[in-house]
């Protein structure tokens, strides 16, 4: 089975993000909340976006410059130093979809998509209620990649607190199937996580 | 619907891990290759994985330090500076979890998986060959979180070469049910990414 070899120089800018996020799949969703000095909410999804550490606990996520300036939620993380992620369960991805528009940044994309509000314990940045786990973070670093217009910034932040429904979580085993996750796969694409099995490691 | 309010501080490092892993979902498997500085190849798959940047197009993961020390895999790349990324789809997952393993340095898991490597254009660090497709990474970027023996270290290099099976090439979109990749979930868990979903943005 022969494989094309394709060198990024030779490619435009736009193509070689059509490859990257056709290829590194399926990546997980973080619905970031955050708020600017002024209070005003923000909530926007991003796929870029893991676990970095364990100890201390720490996620990052990649806001990638938009049209070539800093998306809402990066410049809210900047002034604030906060922000919260929730996690997108089948039942709220259109909801979701909504929040990933372009909008200018008075809008309250919680509003927009219908969804609740609920206060954080630790940070200001607020929390999706419906959502079936959010994290509370404080930013830990920002590492530029790249130069406007096309660069990003890596955002880690360490979480301060854990808020997960009863229902799926048994000690601090997550119930895989009731969490009901999507992930982002290439293009307009999404996939569902219903479809699992399990391995253990060899040794 | 009720949601439980955990706080890190109050929870043992191992149960924070089980928290994270159990929430960031799903996450894609960096299947990574690399060699030291004699050429000694190695092979392991790493879900705290993502792309971080389009341009320059740069991709992380970070290598959690191992009961104390630091794997073999982030030693290779901190000596040589380079690295391969390679995908793992469905019909390679047995494979992959052979080299997750706990193996003496001197181990070859390109031989113990039964996978061919394949040299690369630009690095050193070889390519699985059966792989649907593969990136060449040079390290632009270690970014230390926490310290041993808890911490890790995140990687970030940068994409030098593209190698795609051509099955899944259509220009510069890659077929997202051919690529048929498997994405980590928490615990001993993996999911598929066959039931997949559309959604346009709405702006």
């Amino acid at each position: 089975m022969t494989r094309r070899v394709l060198h990024p120089g030779a490619l435009a800018s736009g193509d070689t993000y059509k490859l990257l996020i056709g290829l590194v799949v399926p990546r997980p969703i973080g619905w970031i909340g955050s708020v600017d000095a002024s209070g005003h909410r923000n909530l926007a999804p991003f796929s870029f976006f893991n676990v970095v550490a364990a100890h201390p606990p720490t996620v990052m996520f990649s806001p990638l410059y938009s049209r070539g300036s800093r998306k809402d939620t990066l410049a809210n993380v900047e002034e604030t130093g906060e922000f919260t992620v929730n996690v997108v369960s089948v039942e709220l991805v259109e909801r979701m979809n909504v929040t990933s528009g372009r909008y200018p940044s008075d809008v309250d994309e919680f509003e927009l998509a219908g969804v609740t509000s609920q206060a954080a314990t630790r940070v200001r940045a607020p929390l999706v209620s419906e959502a079936p786990a959010g994290l509370e973070c404080v930013v830990s670093r920002l590492v530029p990649v790249g130069d406007p217009p096309s660069g990003s910034t890596v955002v880690m932040g360490e979480v301060v607190a854990f808020h997960i429904r009863e229902e799926i979580l048994d000690g601090t085993r997550i119930d895989q199937v009731g969490l009901d996750a999507v992930g982002r796969m290439g293009g307009p694409s999404y996939t569902r996580t219903r479809d699992q099995f399990e391995m253990q490691r060899p040794v």
